[in-house]
C-alpha cells in the first residue's frame, strides 16, 4: 500500500491488516509513555482545505505518537487558499521532503489528483462526497471491539443524509467487504436518486429497521441545507428520522449506536442515549486516533514489527 | 494535585512546594539544553476560546520543555466555535488520549466544569473575570526572587479595573496566603461592589497609598469599557491612577513594579518606568514558563526529582 | 555570526560557507532519517506580520530537522495586531527564553530593530521591499548545484516588478558577491527610479537580453498593482515580459529558469516552461530547507562539525 484513498481500492485482507495493527497501537496509547519511534523522522502534513478540528487532530496525534514531525496547513492559516492552486501548493510542499499528506478537500477525487502529482504515501481524509476511509476504518474497529473480529451477518442501519455523506460511502463498502450487510434510512430528498455502487438496501421507514439491527449509526444532520428544501423541519426530521429516548428503547438490548461526531444533540440523537450505554461514540474517537497510526505505519513503516 | 482550577483551592503549603520547584526549573531554562524528558509522551492541551497569544505560548513552551507533546486549539483556527458545544469539544479532545488541558475561557468556572467532565488534568488559564492561578504564581514567584521566600508583611498595591480582574483576584487570594497584605487601588467605578472574599483594603487615591508600597501591580486598562462609562476619559485616568514618571519618583528607592502585560505605555504605566530599573514585568514573563513548568510536573510527574 | 539581516552585511566568505554547509545539509535530508540532534533543546520562533505559508514552513520544517523546538505566530491566530507594538511582542517571546527568531514584516528595516531589542538571533525571512536574504540563498545554491561552486562570469537576468522586489534586491546583491553579472528587465513603471546601490544592469527590452543569459529569474507578478497603474495589462506583460514557450525556445540550450514562487502560471510564465526540463523552480523549494538549516546551524551551533 502506498496510499490510502478509498475503501473501493482495497482488498479485504488488506482492510483486515489495519484493524489489526490497530489493535496493537491501541494498547500503546494505553502505555504510561504512548509513544513510540517507529516512524522518527518522518514528515507528515496535514492538508486541510475544510475546517475539521476532530479529524486533523486524530491525525496529528497519531503522527506524533509514532514519532513523526508534523506540518499543519489550514486553509485559514496559510496561502492556500490566496491563488495558489493545489496543484502548486502540493508540490512545493513536497519539494521540502515529505512523507505522508493527510488531503481534506471538497472535492471528490482531489486526493487522488495529488496522488498523482507528488511522490508522498497520500491519504484521503475526506473529499467531498465521496469518501473518508479512515472514517470507515475506525468505524469497523470499533464494532470489532465490541462484537469481535468476525462481523459477518452484522446488520448495520445508517440514518440521516446518506447522498452526501462520504461517511455513509465508505462505511457501507467497508461493511459489505467484512460480510456485514447496511440499510440505509433516510427520507426520499436525502437518499442517493440511484443506488448503483452502493452495497445496500434502503429504506424510508426507521421504525420498521429498527428492531432487526445489531448497530445504529446516526450520521450528523447539516442544518444548512434545510434552506435548500433537501430537508424537513428539523423537529419533523426528529420526529421521524432521530434516535429519539422513545426509539431507542425498542432497539435489541445489544444494539450499538454510533455517530462519527460531531453531533446535533437533540436532532438527530438525544442526549440521554448519545451519553448511553449502547453508545460507543466516544470509543469511536479514541480508536480513531489508533487506526490512523496504523494507516501512516502501514504507508509509511519499514514492514518490521511495531516496538 | 489533580487540577489546577483557582488559588482559592491551593493549601498554603502546596502553593509553596510550587515555588519551589519553580525556581528549579528556572535554573534548567538557563541551561544551555533547557529541556528534561521528564514528562516524555504525556499529551498536553492549549484550548483557547479567547486570543491570548502570551499565556498560550508560555505554557507551550513550558510543555514542551518537559518533552510533552502539544496539541494547540484556538477559538479561530478550530471548529469549537461553531456550534459544537464545549463538552462536546473536551470530551472528543480526551477521548483522543490526553493528560492535561490548558482552559482559557471567558466564562467565570469553565474550567471546573471540564474537570467534571473529562479525565485529564485541567489547568485553568483563566476564566472570566474568576481568576488566572498560574499568572498569581508566577507574580509570587517573581516576588520571592527579589525579597527572597519570606513574603510575610510584604504591602502591595493592585491598580486599575479591579473589579473585572481574573488576574486582581488570584493574586490578591495568593498573596494573603503567604501573608503579605494587598491594597486596592481604583476609580469607584472599577473596584467591586461588596469587597467580601477579597481579602485587601481598598483606596481610591494612589498618591496616599504610594509611599508605603513594597511593589506596585498595574493592570492592564481595557480602552473597550470606555464606552461602558465605567472608565474615566483615559488622560484622566493616566493623570488620578497612571505610574507616571513623576509619581515613580515618590516610591521607595526598593519598590518593585509589576505589570502582567500586555501594556498601554503611556495610559497605565510610563514607558520610562516600564524599562526602568524597579521594573520586574521581563522577569514575570520569564517566571510565567519556569511556574508552568512546576504545574504541569506537579499535575503529571511521578512524583520523582526532576532530572 | 549573530544574525543574517540582508545579503548587504555578509562578506563574500560567510556567504560561500553557509552555501558549503547547506551541500552538506542537503545530503542529510536525503537521509532515510532527515533529522539530525546538532541544535537540540534551541527554540526557534517563526514571527510573520505578512502571510507566506512556503518560507514559514521551509523555515519550521528546517528547524525540526535541527531538532529544535519551533513555535509559529502569525498575524491572523494570535495577539501581535491588536494593539501589541512589535516591540513588546518580542521582548514577550525573548522573555521566554528563545535562540533565534525569523522575522518577516512588511516594513523595510523592521528585523534589524528587533535585533536592537533583543538578545535572541534574527533572521530576516523577508521585510518590505528591501531584502529576503534567505530566498538569495537558495537561490546560489541552486545555481552552484547546477554550474558548480565557481559562479564568476556567470550572466543572469531578473525579469519583474524590481522595484518593489526585496528576492530581487537580494539575489543581484549575492550574485555581485560571487563575481556573477545581472540584468533587470521590466516595464518602466516597475524598475527602481535611481539605480544606486543595485550592481546591476537594466534593460526594458527582455528579447535583446534573452539569447545571452546563462539563468533566467522572472519574480512574481503581484496582479494587486495593476490598479495603481504601475502594472501593464496582464496579457500586455506577458506578451513583452513573459516567458512565453515561444520566448523560452530562444534561450540558449542550456540556460536556466528559476522563480521563487508562487508563480502565476501563464502571467509572468508559461505552465511548459514552469515544468520544462531548463526549470529549477522544485529544487530552489527543496534547497531552501537546507539553506535554513545552514543558516541557523550558523547561527545557533556550536562550531562542531555536523553529525
Amino acid at each position: 500500500m502506498k496510499h490510502l484513498l478509498s475503501i473501493a481500492d482495497l482488498e479485504r485482507a488488506e482492510l483486515e491488516d489495519v484493524l489489526v495493527l490497530s489493535e496493537d497501537f491501541l494498547q500503546i496509547t494505553e502505555r504510561d509513555i504512548p509513544k513510540v519511534p517507529a516512524l522518527r523522522g518522518k514528515v507528515v502534513v496535514s492538508l486541510f482545505y475544510e475546517d475539521s478540528t476532530r479529524t486533523r487532530i486524530s491525525f496529528e496525534t497519531a503522527a506524533k505518537r509514532l514519532s513523526c514531525d508534523v506540518m499543519s496547513f489550514s486553509v485559514g492559516s496559510s496561502s492556500v487558499n490566496k491563488g495558489e492552486g493545489l496543484r502548486d501548493t502540493v508540490q512545493t510542499i513536497a519539494a521540502m521532503g515529505i512523507d505522508a499528506v493527510a488531503v481534506r478537500h471538497p472535492a471528490a477525487g482531489a486526493p487522488a489528483r495529488v496522488a498523482e502529482w507528488i511522490d508522498a504515501s497520500i491519504i484521503n481524509a475526506g473529499d467531498g462526497s465521496h469518501e473518508h476511509p479512515t472514517q470507515a476504518l475506525l468505524d469497523l474497529l470499533t464494532l470489532r471491539r465490541s462484537r469481535g473480529p468476525d462481523l459477518t451477518g452484522l446488520r448495520v442501519g445508517i440514518v440521516g443524509d446518506i447522498v452526501n455523506s462520504r461517511v455513509a460511502r465508505s462505511l457501507v463498502l467497508a461493511l459489505d467487504k467484512v460480510g456485514a450487510s447496511t440499510t440505509l434510512v433516510a427520507p426520499p430528498t436525502l437518499l442517493p436518486p440511484v443506488m448503483d455502487g452502493w452495497p445496500a438496501t434502503v429504506s424510508n421507514d426507521l421504525d420498521e429497521v429498527l428492531p432487526e439491527l445489531d448497530a445504529l449509526y446516526l450520521l450528523r444532520i447539516q442544518r444548512e441545507r434545510q434552506s435548500a428544501d433537501r430537508l424537513p423541519r428539523l423537529s419533523e426530521y426528529t420526529t421521524r428520522w432521530g434516535l429519539t429516548v422513545e426509539r431507542a428503547a425498542r432497539l435489541k438490548p445489544d444494539t450499538l449506536v454510533m455517530h462519527p461526531g460531531p453531533m446535533n444533540r437533540g436532532v438527530e440523537i438525544a442526549a440521554e442515549v448519545a451519553e448511553g450505554p449502547a453508545s460507543l461514540i466516544t470509543e469511536q474517537v479514541t480508536n480513531g486516533v489508533a487506526v490512523r497510526m496504523a494507516v501512516l505505519y502501514t504507508l509509511l513503516g519499514s514492514g518490521a514489527r511495531v516496538a
